[in-house]
């Protein structure tokens, strides 16, 4: 029996990074889609099973022709983790109709085209797994955020109405609420509780993978023991 | 002293219209802004003094010269209705990239635009109101409202962001949420608390209008009495 | 034809004088319900037409005792205004059980039963608004809110399933999420944005009462232009 | 060096008896809390290091006497679950002030009295985990739910304001989401999506409890996938 896949879109040093060792850790392949491989062909040579992909998630056929080669490459997906997001800093008399519009297309347009690339083989095999990276933004708007909020509220929106339609059909969707900053992996904040140790984050993801049909958990919040909310 | 000015924003003979006669009634000069003007013309004759513009609020550009005609021939703005909506009925595996767009367009990016090309103008002044239309969406998503909830939920963090940012410089937003059907204006299932009136709704938005800075509501829900929700 | 019926629970200097002088204003009969007379005495003799009773709203028969007066006196309620409210500042390790227990008496038992008196009189008549005053503390707990916020918490969830019980009978119930400090009446800094002025909630109060069933709103939150949320 | 002690409160044939299992199986000693011991004791005759305690969660005074008995017994505890819940299917026209009590004794004044019970010690030793089980009516009321979801609504919110207050100093409090109806552990209904399975909400449970501080969830949903919502 082939070892599963899991797929991570977005791969930074910190969660990006996180969630490939930890799902290879678990035995699965991996395939990374980011903008540029230069840090993924670094992540990738780490791993037992990886493969490196360009993917720009603003954009629908760049994600498309990610995943039709990954998937002549590698085959149908067990695990897609969508980490790829960010937005600017600006008030509603800062940001710009185009700032706007790239929080949007990272942050919702490019999940749901993601998504749309493996669905229907999920659906027929009646298994599968969504975890989508969102953050308190996706909660509330707050005068700098007006850009990224709007941007995860709207994926936080399409993550609800993805878990609601997919759950019978066998297909999990799960939303991570991501709470506090991040700790580089090896950081001592993180120990203290001070910051989030991405290494945990991911843990938190594969755990929502082992979740059987009679317990899906569609939205989970983390944060560190001493952030303040 | 000259009539203040309410701006509305999609202008069809339901919320639209209603929206028109509650400001007109109140002694405002109207500006309509809609796609086409074949409807907003006819409305127009019925009002003391309003004035069509055509506005594609789905184009930031389109959304600019509206505008800038609009205050060249009417002045400043003192009130902002943002009407605009509307999106399709499809699931996450019917909606296309450019249906998911359109949405966000027309609930989300044209809110944000037909709203900083009147702020600076509140804002030095000191005053102004800006009410945006949602809907039960803005707070779930359900299976077949993957884009129309998705939209609506980004703007309704948009507005939170904004209500937020420009309450201390005296501007105020609201979002309405329209929880229900909305029936024609002389419909009797109105008049049984089967579906909302739109009379009604106007009415409520014009309250808000009166709010003094001493106590301004963010978010307003409106239903019918016999809505199931 | 008689002059309508406000009945006030919970009479402070602030927002319960308000109310009373609102809808003194708009043409009602005034009950107020306090656990002394002392003050609400005194708001009477400024009223047309009202009168006090004592009533302890963390006490069932208080509470039942006081509306029978009341009904034999002034007859059937059209309006109630559940502003009976507080609770003690503490964390989970401050707060006794006697405390915990004496928030949510006031906040939502008594919420409850003053609710009770005057349902099927307002079934019958098929109409009658009952108007509860929250908090933010009812949308979210904090350190030092463990009793307030439970209570307030409490309550919403009691008004939402009045409203959706009682909505398809006529009877409207709504919600009032007060967020930021309240001033004195004559304060400037209500003028100025900076606090809630009682009399424009008292207004907004006003405005719920007047809503037909063709829209109907639950939960409208207010607070001062210039609060930080 | 000593099995760690979990406490379960509410001990029945679904996730009560869940917990204790997955807890057994994980190393540690349980202590079984409920009104009558007529089904712990004979739970925990499978149970490899259990004892049973009665305990009415709605009396404080029942509750203190109980952990002091446990506490001399048993000895500090490590893991709390706050499973007692229920409450009578009624509207607002139906419920007695005694039943909406209860209801509120039962799912909130018991998680107080109980977790106050051990917040000192866990606070000494700068750890411990405390995990209520909620419900949808955690979040929302119903017509019917008018006692169930009220005290629901307080136990989330006493939640929240205990999380946020003991995160600081080790203590991880969280609250499990339930939504659907629960199967027997055995039955088939589960294993297709229908219905929840007591044995995976006790997994969550159990995963929860080994998150660092690094990575803590507050609030987590759980529903079978198969679920309309």
């Amino acid at each position: 029996m082939s070892k599963p896949l899991c797929v991570i879109i977005g791969v930074g040093p910190k969660n990006g990074a996180a969630f490939a060792a930890r799902f290879n850790d678990a035995g699965y392949r991996i395939a990374l889609l980011s903008r540029s491989t230069s840090f993924s062909e670094e992540l990738a040579s780490s791993l037992s099973d990886a493969r490196c992909y360009v993917c720009d998630v603003s954009d629908p056929a760049s994600v498309a022709s990610a995943f039709s080669q990954l998937h002549a490459d590698m085959g149908d997906v067990d695990v897609l983790i969508y980490n790829a997001g960010g937005g600017s800093w600006q008030t509603v008399e800062e940001i710009t109709p185009d700032d706007f519009e790239r929080s949007w297309r990272v942050n919702a347009l490019g999940a749901l085209v993601a998504s749309q690339q493996i669905i229907p083989a999920m659906k027929q095999r009646g298994s599968g797994i969504i975890i989508m990276v969102g953050a308190t933004a996706s909660l509330r708007g707050r005068p700098k955020t007006t850009g990224f909020a709007a941007a995860k509220a709207a994926q936080r929106s399409l993550a609800q109405s993805m878990a609601k339609h997919l759950g019978p059909s066998g297909i999990h969707v799960s939303l991570l609420i991501i709470d506090g900053s991040i700790a580089s992996a090896e950081s001592a904040e993180a120990g203290r509780g001070e910051r989030l140790d991405p290494r945990d984050i991911a843990e938190l993801a594969h755990y929502l993978t082992t979740q059987p049909k009679s317990a899906w958990s569609f939205e989970v919040d983390v944060r560190p023991s001493k952030e303040s909310w």
